[in-house]
Formats: structure tokens, C-alpha cells, sequence
């Protein structure tokens, strides 16, 4: 028997599926990263491995292709992230703790992939936000996409997951799932406005940074998006540009008010925090409801 | 109500929860580095939402706690690896191929947990083998744990979930566990004898760069455990000294040979690879056999 032949025959059969898996995925710079290291081929030693212990058993070698994949993967993963042991560890650690959930099965796989998906959603915005960097025009539907998978998407997984988990309905469920989305996203638009109006008089370090890097707040797609004439000009020399001096940086923080836009990002922010709170109105009258309406309020008052 | 109170109550209880399941550990320097993030402290924004959440549905809030824990590692992790988004994925990706296994759940949560530990094994494996670096000596035992756990663990842990996948008796995927292993211990310390035996005459730079490091292969805590008098002292001198000169690089070579390390590394290479096939007799006389016999001498014959 031709041993190598064999190896191959199944690492051939595999690379096909594992390629099937990959493809695709937005933002493509980000996937193409991710395809890069597992398709550059290899022996695919341990997929291969599990086909045929698969086989060895008598089994159906279609059975064990999602474990296949996950193998090789995982095994990428240990390769790339082969520095930052400590964070590979914590992935690991925060499925451990998943798996302590108790009850029915199907209920804990659809939760532990919510968590799984969080991920996937999650780089996919940390992608998003950094190429926006290099963009001269976000409209403020692309902003509101980023820090939605960014931010949002962990707040809706932890409100609806929790839920579900405490046997809630679905319509109950959907609710907090909501809840969970406008909360995020007022929260992040917080974040965004502190950032700006911290410090009016004295512009801090990181307002500066922000605006040299061109960093696409929600205040800065809203003014950008909305400056006339000698006002949008001079925004979109100086925004963005590594070498503006501190005076420009103040130039652009005055253009910043001028167009309203950090006022924008209070009204947006307690808008989301409305929303949050309305659909909530299906859930019974508990403690419980009122500190979710409270922190409602909370995430768009706090100072820091 | 005090909703700032009532959070801090429920982040507060969520602490002692998260800081129970962060005990312990090792190698302690990784465990320590895990901990520092996520026990700094913080809101606990996504594990009080989720435990909320919980309780607005009338749930109990302890059944709520596996997935808020999880939460609060998926957070940190997503912060520690802000750089390196695309190995995120990679995980996210992995687990998101475990998903797609059909058939009893219980079996999948098995399988899918199976992976998660190898992933906490190889991180412990990957820091083992760095802190050896440091060390003056290090024993044979030591050496097999920390491959063991950096490499034959996704080895073992393939052909036992194959097995389990493919419907293998309980004998049988232990078996297949048992070859994995061996099969995984064999391919390491292959490797260590590749890399030292790879061009005798011209020491290559990784030979070199390893030697400097004081890289503890098998073949050097072979030596550095067997060699005597002046040969000792001569090691312990120049063996992970950084500024060890060429020629004192090829007389740490040379000691290697006089003790006959390389040599005992080829042996013990060679012993586990008898071990992996002999496992494999519980298995019923198939293709896929052969070809798991084939690849256990494979595993050390091949020339990269």
C-alpha cells in the first residue's frame, strides 16, 4: 500500500472542503488574512488523521468533516497567535465556562454558537473600523454597521443568551435581543461623544490622535458628511492627516461643532437609549426590568 | 432604585464567580497572565446584562452563570488580541466548523469540549517549552509533559474524535487516543532529531540559534542529564549562552554526540512508533488501518 498516496488522496479531498469553508466573508481583507496561513497548504496531518480513524471504525468520513475542519484551524490558530499564548488561553477558558451550561442540549449548542458567531462578528468590525481609517468619506449607515458588529453585537448576545437561558419566550427573547442592539450602540455613541467633549478647553492627547488618524466617530462621519464649502475643505485636508499641527486639530474640533455633530452624537445616542427601553415593555414588571431600563439611562449619562 | 447599586451587587457576585473559576493553574507564570485582564476589574457590563436578563424572565440566575463567565473571557480576549484580529476569526471560524457535527448532542458537546481543552493544553505546552529556556536542567519527564501538551495532544485528541465521531466502541477510541498520543510524541521528538542531525557538517543558524537559546530538545536534557565531568561543566557553560561562539556552538554538538543523545532521541522516536501501531491491534483489519500503521512509521522516517 502506497501510505503517502493515501494521506494525500484524503488531505486532497479535504483541502476541497476546508476551501469551501473559507470562502468568502466581508470585509475580504480580513478573510483573505484568515485563508492565507490554512490554505497555503501543508499535510493536513491531523484532519487527515480524524477521516481515517473515522474510517477505521467503519464510520461515514461525511460525519467527521466539521471536526476536520475545526482541527485544522484550531491548528492554524496555534500558529499564528503562537506569541499571545495568555489570549489563546482565554479563548479557551471562556468555552470552558459555556460548556458548564446545564439543560437541554440543543438550547446550549444554539447559545454556544451565539458566542462563537460574536467572535466572528466582532473581528469583522475591529477589520471595519481600521480600514476606515484610510477612508476619506463613512457614511453614517457603514458607521453604524461597524460598531454594531464592533460593540453592539455582544450586548445583544448577552441580553437575548441571558434570556433564553432564564426560559424566557421568544417574543421575550427578540425583546431583550433589541434591547441588547440599541444599548450597544448608544453606549458606543457615548463613548464616541466622552471622547470628543472630555476636555473642551485643553484637547487632550487622544482627541488629537484620533483626529490625525482619522478615526471615524460618529461625529466626525456626521460632520464630514455635512460641512459646506471652505469648512468641508478644511476638514478633509486636515482629517486624517498624520502631520496636522495642535492648531489645526483645534481648527477641526470647531468645524466638529459647527456642523452640530457632537450635539448629533448626544441626540443618536439617547434616541438608541429610547429604543432600548420601549422594547422592553413586553417583559413583566420585575426588578429586574427596571435595572435594564436603568441602565438604559445609565449608559448614555455616564462621565467615563 | 439604585440601579448603580444593583449593578454593583450583581458585578460584585459575578466577581466571586469569575475569580473561583480563574484559580489555579499551570504553568502559574500563563495563569497569571490569563487572570491579570479579566481580574483588574471592570463594569462586568456583559455578565450583569446576561444575569439580568436571566432574572427578567424569572430564570435563575445560577443557571445564567457558565455563559456570563464565558462573556466576560470572550470580552477580555477580544481586547488582549486587538491586533491580531484575523487569528480571532480563525478560533471563531474552528468552532463554527465543530457546529456544523450532526447526530447526538451530548456527542457533539463531548467532541466540541475535547477541543477546547486542547486548545488550554497546547497554550500550557507552548509556555512550558519557553520556560525551559531559562532553565539550567531539565528532565526527561519534564521534557515529555511539555510535548506532550504542545504537540501530541491535537494528535491524540484527532484520532480519538474521529474514532468517537465514526461510532467506535469505547476500546476502540481509546485505542485510537492511546496511538494519537504516541503517534504525536514520535513526530516531536522526530523533529528535535531532524533539526540536530539536518547538516552535520555545517551547523546550520537554527542549530545554532537553538543551542544559544538553550532549546531544550530531547536531545539536549539527554545530554545535559548524561554528560560527566568536564563534558558536563563544558555544556552547562555554553548551552543557552547567546553569545556563544561558533565553534563553541559545534563542541556542544559534538558533547551531544558523545553522549549519545542523538542517537537516544532516534531510539525513543522510534520506540513510540512501535507503541502507536501496537495500540491499533483492537482495531478490525481495514484500509484505514494501514494507512494509521503507515503513518506511525512515516512519522519518523520522513526527512522534513
Amino acid at each position: 500500500m502506497d501510505i503517502k498516496a493515501e494521506l494525500k488522496k484524503r488531505a486532497d479531498f479535504f483541502d476541497k472542503e476546508l476551501e469551501k469553508f473559507l470562502k468568502g466573508g466581508e470585509p475580504e481583507t480580513l478573510y483573505d488574512a484568515v485563508r492565507h496561513l490554512p490554505l497555503a497548504g501543508g499535510k493536513r496531518l491531523r484532519p487527515v488523521i480524524a477521516m481515517i480513524s473515522c474510517e477505521a471504525v467503519k464510520g461515514d468520513v461525511i460525519n467527521v468533516l466539521p471536526l476536520a475542519i475545526g482541527l485544522e484551524l484550531i491548528h492554524n490558530f496555534t500558529l499564528v497567535h503562537d506569541d499571545i499564548i495568555a489570549g489563546d488561553l482565554l479563548f479557551a477558558k471562556s468555552f470552558e465556562a459555556m460548556h458548564k451550561i446545564t439543560g437541554d442540549l440543543s438550547i446550549f449548542k444554539n447559545v454556544e454558537y451565539g458566542l462563537i458567531d460574536c467572535v466572528r462578528l466582532i473581528s469583522e468590525g475591529q477589520q471595519l473600523d481600521i480600514g476606515f481609517e484610510n477612508c476619506k468619506i463613512v457614511s453614517e449607515n457603514d458607521y453604524l454597521e461597524m460598531i454594531l458588529k464592533k460593540t453592539a453585537v455582544l450586548f445583544m448576545y448577552a441580553s437575548e443568551a441571558g434570556g433564553i437561558l432564564g426560559g424566557g419566550s421568544s417574543e421575550q427573547n427578540r425583546a431583550l435581543n433589541e434591547y441588547g442592539k440599541s444599548l450597544g450602540l448608544a453606549f458606543q455613541i457615548h463613548d464616541d461623544y466622552l471622547d470628543m467633549s472630555s476636555d473642551e478647553k485643553t484637547l487632550g492627547k487622544d482627541i488629537g490622535n484620533d483626529i490625525r488618524n482619522g478615526k471615524k466617530t460618529l461625529i466626525a462621519v456626521h460632520s464630514l458628511n455635512n460641512a459646506k464649502g471652505e469648512d468641508k475643505k478644511a476638514l478633509e485636508k486636515i482629517f486624517g492627516n498624520r502631520n496636522a499641527t495642535d492648531e489645526e486639530v483645534k481648527e477641526v474640533y470647531r468645524l466638529f461643532n459647527k456642523t452640530k455633530s457632537v450635539e448629533y452624537a448626544k441626540i443618536t445616542a439617547v434616541d438608541y437609549c429610547k429604543k432600548a427601553k420601549k422594547v422592553l415593555d413586553v417583559l413583566p414588571d420585575t426588578e429586574a426590568k427596571k435595572i435594564l431600563l436603568g441602565l438604559a439611562d445609565y449608559s448614555i449619562q455616564r462621565k467615563k
